[in-house]
């Protein structure tokens, strides 16, 4: 039963990433802020919904497998915003590698070794089902803004160049999407949602 | 793009399953009470992770998505204790068919016939990946309560034999699963976290 305990060890670290909280507002529950393991839930069921879109086959299960994993990392690292700088982004970066060892490795080594590379995987976007993942761990966010009169952009003067540049990976992956959000961050420009810069 | 605006309005309502409240406290973020946004996460993980140990070969893809669309009716119904009693759980289940057709049915045709089934199928719990959905469903709770010294049991007055049959799914597909329960419960009822009833 040794593996066994193991798993039900890693399962229950889980919990912690309910006390992870977000720049995102949970606008049906009065503007509090989201935590990661919400979040985590939310788009993958949003890459379920969306992944017809895909210009290049997607593999379904493994994009889902990276979403809901994509944030445990942050138990240990933290959440950071993410229009932060690039010097705190790199460090943060750092941070969740020595995580994902401590955390994945929770878990019988089989296990710990497909949890890190579908991790690894993810972060280093070269595959197009990380690619999708990625684009659809952006796209939701705008989404909630959107929802929320701009919701964190407006509270962190974020540019449209930058919305941009982080939704990017779709205009060759889905360009439906991309379409979408173009629209989108216009008509926050518009609103004042979003800087014209 | 009519498609894409409904599939959109759906992935903006499901952001209400985070302003909807369980018995299960979280004990990593100061005992609140757990929403069933962040709960539908931490299960589609549990099965993943567990799912090894089931006596027939699931379809974990398949589980996975019951999973994450498992609590949505709730949006519309609420939750329920699971130990409620039974004329209150007839109700409900009224209730959910209900919130079921109206949610999946912001989806394009297609989507909705495809959650809506799956859905049903998890309800009625009659195929091997709906029973091992709903066994994880039910392991997860008591492995939380196990670690919140009894949890919801303590403040419900709940009886071994209620957390004996809400398990019963284990016994045949997932013997080991299933002993590792019968094993926690026992302990519990030593400790007083469960009326020896």
């Amino acid at each position: 039963m040794q593996e066994l305990n193991q798993q039900l060890d890693f399962i229950i670290e889980l919990d912690r990433l309910k006390g992870v909280y977000r720049q995102a507002l949970v606008k049906s529950d009065k503007n509090r802020f989201e935590n990661s393991a919400e979040h985590s839930w939310h788009i993958t069921l949003t890459a379920h919904i969306l992944h017809e879109y895909a210009a290049e086959k997607v593999n379904i299960s493994r994009v889902m497998c990276m979403l809901l994993i994509h944030d445990i990392v942050e138990i240990d690292a933290g959440d950071m915003f993410a229009f932060s700088d690039q010097k705190a982004l790199a460090y943060q970066q750092d941070k969740e590698i020595v995580a994902a060892e401590r955390l994945f490795g929770l878990l019988p080594e089989k296990q710990f070794q497909t949890f890190n590379q579908l991790w690894l995987e993810f972060e280093e976007a070269q595959t197009v089902d990380a690619r999708f993942a990625k684009a659809i761990d952006s796209i939701l966010p705008l989404l909630q803004n959107m929802r929320n009169e701009g919701g964190s952009w407006v509270r962190h003067k974020v540019n449209k160049s930058q919305v941009m540049k982080r939704n990017r990976f779709l205009e060759g992956l889905a360009p439906d999407l991309w379409l979408y959000v173009c629209q989108q961050i216009d008509y926050a420009v518009e609103q004042g949602w979003l800087v014209d810069a």
